[in-house]
């Protein structure tokens, strides 16, 4: 085997070194990129659902009301700590990975200039060879040619020396900053899903608190009491022989006294009606 | 008020009731429906980067392989966890909420038959109406329509009965059902953040005992063994007057050379080249 070989094999070690870099970290970027991505589009459902959650907790009793309003706003804290994830993966995980492309870019520039010299080294040789073969003496000629020689391989050897330290620095702080990219994607994610489970964990205890037999006694008094009241009024409204204020309803009357006439009974309206009690501003805006 | 009045705004807070149920299990349902598909795609995501990492973790040297084909199997766990997740929000949350549309067509019916008797209650209250006015004097016709109202209301009154119960137990089935589907959701949630933490506090310590030095003097080992092997021979090989081999090797022999010389020195090669170590059978197939 030749020097010249040798270094042809040693330079490929290299090239290989910062192809696999190139290719995975872009790998890498692209993915944890689409990964965050993704996780915001979880976050968006998650907060549309809070906002359909609170909608609905505003047509029920308040026993249901307070539960989801609870849910909702223990919801909503589970997709500010996602929105949380999401700007720390894009801060120390994603731009990090990005700029890598500047490193590589500067890598490769040292193997070409590499690659440059060394091709001088094996013109000088071969300038040499031919030479030694056509006029074999010529001692002049030969000494110029293996001085040649003698300046392109020190010039290529102190080329070799000066790329192998770039691709050392390079693989250290290739090798470093993975671990450290790694370990920062581990650690928000593991902050994310601890919040979430202490979210979860009282979330859990608020719904489970709900006290359905009070929301369906709120629900049946409202009913019944609606009920009760109109048949007892039937039973003795209606064979009298009076004119009853029915008679003179027609459609458009009756319209009109139905939507006056939900003042009284329709609680269940009018917590519908109720201002939408936000919780604290959160909203569309929410994650800006 | 009269009691064909009240029966009408009790029948409109049981239709609100009905449609508020209708419209928010509507929206409950397709929100979660994409919710749970969102998280499959990260899902997806993070399993093309656990291939990545272990495709990346092939063309290193054993100190950082063994690490990436470590953290690439936490990460893998943590999809089997988001799996498990999906598949559970689908059978316990998704599904029930599914359900929820016959058991609102069901209610439906049992107000549209309500809407109809008491129909047929007004119009036998208007023709006795309308009898008294015209033969205030006849008795006998107004003695039967006086039975057809009273027929009429205790239909009514047993309809509205019917109705009430039906939509006591619709109501409290919706409420009793929304407690259980989000308990469940809030559980599936909780279990499967929990288990994220448990792989990632794994992974953390997998990532941080990663030992930087030792896997740099593997690549510097590879890097000057070669470098200074060659250096070496550079200065010997080329002076003495011999012919080399280099001098026969036109372009065509040395790229041959090229591609054999590689076993020796190229380790970084020979591990790209192994058999792909898979994770027990990880991949597409992992989520069916």
């Amino acid at each position: 085997m030749n020097a010249v070989l040798f270094r042809d094999s040693q330079v490929r070690v290299m090239e290989d070194t910062v192809t696999n870099a190139e290719k995975y970290f872009g790998q890498f970027c692209s993915l944890l990129a689409a990964y965050t991505r993704k996780t915001a589009r979880l976050r968006d459902k998650a907060d549309q659902l809070v906002k359909q959650l609170i909608g609905f907790a505003n047509t029920e009793n308040p026993e249901m009301r307070a539960t989801m309003r609870s849910f909702a706003e223990d919801l909503a804290k589970v997709q500010d700590y996602r929105q949380a994830e999401v700007e720390r993966l894009e801060t120390k995980v994603i731009n990090p990975l990005k700029l890598y492309g500047v490193q590589i870019k500067q890598t490769r520039a040292e193997i070409k200039k590499f690659k440059h010299v060394r091709k001088n080294e094996i013109k000088q040789l071969e300038k040499l060879e031919k030479l030694r073969q056509k006029s074999p003496s010529d001692r002049h000629m030969i000494s110029q040619a293996e001085t040649s020689v003698q300046r392109a391989s020190v010039d290529a050897s102190r080329t070799t020396h000066q790329l192998e330290e770039a691709v050392d620095a390079f693989q250290k702080q290739k090798l470093k900053d993975l671990q450290k990219i790694f370990l920062d994607f581990v650690t928000i994610e593991m902050i994310f899903h601890a919040k979430a489970v202490e979210v979860y964990s009282s979330a859990f205890q608020a719904l489970e608190n709900y006290d359905l037999d009070r929301d369906l006694e709120d629900f049946r008094v409202k009913m019944r009491g609606v009920y009760e009241h109109s048949d007892a009024r039937l039973l003795t409204d209606t064979f009298p022989s009076q004119a009853v204020p029915w008679s003179f309803a027609g459609q458009g009357t009756q319209s009109t006294t139905r939507s006056r006439g939900t003042e009284e009974e329709s609680v269940d309206d009018s917590a519908g009606e109720d201002p939408v009690e936000d919780l604290g501003g959160r909203g569309p805006g929410l994650h800006q």
